[in-house]
């Protein structure tokens, strides 16, 4: 017998579904707009007739939703508090309410951070298969990550754990949003990356990066380096390895600490691939502790948001032991 | 009924041991000198000894034997490789050989890193009682460290978890003894605290520091800095507070990837107690994103190797369920 349970993605801009089948992975998705504007109340009742959509092209009841959130989500994984880009919400009991719209009292809904829905979803569907153990690293507009330990979330006292994008590796280094000097998400943040990147190509008139952007290289990415890399542009590709020692700092630290030594790599920045990770690699065993060097190992997710919709449900298929 | 176990403390200089009963702690208390120069046989021969001279003080039958021993565990915590300052040893199956020299072929015996067993014990007996999860930061000759989650070790993927003494606050910062650049250890460690003090009291003349030491302050140490300190010597403050600076610099990332946010310092250097752990205090904060904030605290362990052999005891207790 099938076992489907319905994975949703709750973006500031889209929301995302999917029916996830245990042993297949995702069979059905759909998208549509958030209407966050209107408040929690209009957003979880579209949560809620989405998932009544892909619960309807299940051939067997689904046995639960499962929901990847922003914002803080409390330990019991019911309600999520003041998520950003959210205007209106203070803390909203998001499980009883899809709940009750849904119109099955006892289904199974949990809510779960976003970036460690994604790690689960590597774990279970994605590039983190083959560890039972591995830190998820999302490289985005922020650094978000997550850790899996014996294929389950490690969730820290209160669910907050996984927050590797404010680990500092320079106490006296720039100070990132949150206000943490020297964190890994004010060198790898989308912002701040490009923020570097200008500086550093003020020097490199010869750059194809220039004939690639916007005067005054307004609108840089990691996309566009990305691509001068693939050109054999040289600054492009200095960058991109600067940003990816410095993960492989961070990546240090994590591992001294928590003896896990595969990472598992995600994001919209990591479409710049090997020109960042390579460096890492190199980087990584330099902030190890010799005792710990065996099996280090860095992959790439490239099933993007594939793998937060299938962890999404895969909350729901652990949760009930199935 | 009461349950004993034998708790050990295997050093390089000195072995001790303890009879810990399960609900009062340490009952009695014995220790000798380590044999190490002699090899692992004569040195587990002395375990076995010792063990069975604390056994047969109790009411009754022990329950096992747990110890607490440097040098890489395996996942199963029964072998110690090449442990420092031990000659002659690769692996040695030390449960199986005390096992066998004690005595009781079916004893559990246990061994693990010494400093998760002072982890484990500060949490059973020690100032890591009130917290269900802790971070251990032990202050000595280097920087060990231990995650207590939910009352029990976090082993990581293979028993190596806890290093927290390697992870960098400065990713070009001075190398510690294990090569990463910037590991707390390079700022923390006895000899690296001393050296950092040297150099700041060159242009302090007037410090308490020069007439308490030795010429050229050769044999300056946490505790003459604490001395000093206490005497109201303005230097050994701000050095003792520059170090506290850098340890909240390194907790703050801790608290970022594990959610826990309690801490339990132990170890010599922390005898130097809230000169350090002040500055820790104010620190920490600003290294750890604002949704981690609520419940931040540092206490010190002052109960010493008490922790040690009550932790390496409970081992056993914590195995077999009592």
């Amino acid at each position: 017998m099938a076992h489907f349970a319905v994975g949703i993605d709750l973006g500031g801009t889209n929301l995302k579904g999917a029916l996830v089948d245990r042993s297949r992975g995702i069979v059905h998705q759909e998208q549509i707009a958030t209407p966050a504007e209107l408040g929690p109340e209009a957003v979880v009742a579209r949560i809620a007739d989405l998932a009544r959509d892909l619960a309807s092209r299940a051939s067997d009841p689904v046995v639960g939703i499962g929901i990847g959130s922003p914002g803080a989500i409390n330990w019991e994984r019911t309600t999520v508090t003041r998520p950003p880009n959210f205007p209106g919400w203070d803390t909203v009991n998001v499980a009883q309410a899809i709940r009750l719209q849904f119109g099955r009292a006892d289904l199974p809904v949990l809510v779960e951070n976003d970036a460690n829905v994604a790690g689960l979803g590597s774990a279970h569907y994605g590039a983190g298969q083959p560890f039972d153990s591995f830190v998820m690293v999302t490289l985005g507009t922020g650094v978000g990550g997550s850790i899996i330990y014996e294929n389950r979330i490690f969730r820290g006292s209160t669910g907050g754990a996984g927050e590797i994008g404010h680990m500092t590796i320079d106490y006296e280094g720039p100070m990132a949003l949150s206000g943490v000097p020297g964190a890994i998400e004010a060198y790898l943040g989308q912002n701040f990356l490009s923020d570097y990147a200008r500086l550093y190509l003020r020097n490199r008139r010869d750059s194809l990066v220039h004939k690639m952007t916007a005067p005054n290289l307004t609108d840089i990415s990691p996309r566009i380096l990305h691509k001068a890399a693939v050109e054999g542009d040289e600054a492009a590709v200095e960058i991109l390895a600067w940003a990816g020692h410095k993960l492989g700092c961070l990546m240090g630290s994590v591992v001294n600490l928590l003896d896990i030594r595969k990472f598992v790599v995600g994001g919209g920045v990591s479409g710049a691939g090997d020109y960042i990770l390579d460096t890492t690699r190199k980087t990584l065993p330099q902030y190890v502790m010799p005792a710990l060097h065996d099996g280090l190992e860095i992959v790439q997710e490239t099933r993007g948001n594939d793998v937060a919709l299938a962890g999404a449900a895969h909350l729901v298929f652990q949760e009930i032991g199935i």
